[in-house]
């Protein structure tokens, strides 16, 4: 969220120069994507996005994403797609990063989705994973229950400056899901961080998706308790149940979810808070006072596992089938 | 350089509610302007920067920046134009914030100007001069040699440990400064910042000057003194007089420079370099660490001011009256 490289005028024409997309006629540092420096670039052709990777984003997995960002865009899923230069490379070097340009997304994120907007979210995702599903690439989910057992074991001595229940609450629930986690559910391509942020609305229908660089192969139910998260709380936490509903329902007219993954979503739901509890309860541990960063509160996540934690039923979640 | 404040979609929407532009397609923060969040909109009318003013911009002095370059754009000065409302009016709320909309300037900033940079910039500075000698309103600079010895003395105890020779230097050149300051000199609006990253250029020219939020009334040679520190040296600090010359005469072309402004333009200079070292002290001192914001090194400035103590010959600066 942040500009963390600066891009001179050199810089951007020595970049543009394996293009042919004619001189550039502005170009803006701009507020977007979670850890990497993006420009808003105008040339005599159109306008584009030129995205920098950071350092916390690993090289090797780039290929990865760009390659599926453009098997999305050319089955028809609305994203900012790589352009490739003259020599058929869409990963290349500006101003000693790794960098790629992308066409730009009219659209804008709502900051509280309405339970339409939910609706529309659920379309589209069931679109982005039926078309994940030809993808030939796979990437290993980072928050694996192992993964956020060894994630936690690394931030775990400062914990209890936030809340002195917090250590017991995330070791009882890791332990938990490591005895409770399922098997054998639908796999495929997930984005992992479908929140408001990643997703463009235009006339109250998406326009597109963003960042897709923590999207990974795992259980797709995993991405639907992911966004249930995100999407369907109200701010004083409260479960809305017409939002889950619309966005359950409309997911499932493209890609209808099956008993299996139902029967687990409070499970597979718990992760996916935890999943956040962790990253946010770290940002909110190391987040330099003065960096500008909006931290968000690790404990709105502890009150969404709490709910998963409560649900018996997994027809609490809204979701009706017929 | 950053997103001080963060806009809702609502928020928004509220504010464009007072003007007919139609519906936002697009929405982002970008990363300009020193000290206030910009936003880059469109809408299905065109593009526009909507500018949140932040705490550290004196509010009072709004209705001076906003009428200033209003006057500067009718009489043919490219610049972001405030946008007025259906009632009338430019300076409004949005996000808390007081807030204009702005139109879009193509155009980008060049990092190392060239000669022929440097020529266009002295010429669109004499315009700008030339404009606001007709604007009515006027707002005293903060930064006079009064102004530079209150803001010293709020910073003096930490500046020994950038330099220990700096207490000593700034001091002297205060004292100097104070006993040599000319008066009766040509007066009229300085933009008072016009760096290179103020300046925009498209295909070579000038396209418009942006970021008037320092904009005072004060000698006009002291506009040319700030911009012959922040264009003329190289990155060793040599001057380059060819850059100057060039500077000089295209400004001189349609404002003729007078010789006693010529004639105390070393002192000029000082105060201009001294102005700047002051602030980057500061900014050296109290930026945090983890802010993000790139520091720029005050001993620049420092060996900036020398170069113009060594002066004893305004022809030096490369200005061919002929």
């Amino acid at each position: 969220m942040a500009v963390y490289t600066n891009v001179s005028d050199q810089q951007l024409n020595d970049f543009l120069s394996t293009f042919d997309l004619g001189a550039p006629k502005s170009f803006k540092g701009i507020a977007e994507g979670v850890e990497n420096t993006n420009f808003l670039l105008e040339t005599e052709k159109g306008r584009y996005i030129l995205t920098l990777y950071e350092k916390r984003v690993n090289k090797d997995d780039l290929p990865f994403f760009l390659d599926l960002i453009e098997h999305l865009a050319n089955s028809g899923i609305t994203c900012p797609t790589p352009i490739r230069d003259q020599d058929g490379k869409s990963l290349l070097m500006c101003a000693g990063r790794p960098a790629a340009l992308f066409t730009f997304l009219d659209g804008m994120s709502v900051r509280w989705p309405t339970a339409h907007h939910c609706g529309e979210l659920g379309k589209a995702m069931a679109k982005f994973h039926q078309s994940g599903l030809s993808y030939k690439n796979a990437r290993a989910n980072s928050f694996t229950i192992v993964g956020m057992q060894e994630f936690y074991e690394a931030i775990e001595g400062d914990i209890n400056s936030i809340d002195p229940n917090l250590v017991s609450l995330i070791e009882n629930e890791l332990n938990f899901l490591k005895v409770n986690w399922p098997s054998n559910l639908p796999k495929g391509i997930i984005h992992a961080d479908l929140f408001p942020d990643n997703v463009f609305f235009l006339n109250d229908q998406v326009s597109g998706l963003i960042d897709f660089y923590f999207a990974c192969s795992d259980f797709l139910i995993l991405d639907i308790a992911i966004t249930l998260n995100a999407w369907c709380f109200e701010k004083d936490v409260s479960y809305n149940v017409t939002k889950a509903s619309r966005l359950l329902s409309a997911y499932s007219k493209t890609r209808p979810i099956q008993p299996e993954e139902l029967e687990v979503l409070p499970i597979i739901a718990r992760a996916a808070a935890l999943r956040f509890l962790l990253t946010r309860t770290n940002d909110w541990l190391v987040t330099n006072e003065g960096a500008l960063v909006a931290k968000k509160d690790p404990m709105e996540y502890v009150r969404k596992l709490k709910f998963h934690q409560s649900i018996t039923n997994p027809g609490s979640y809204g979701f009706n089938s017929n």
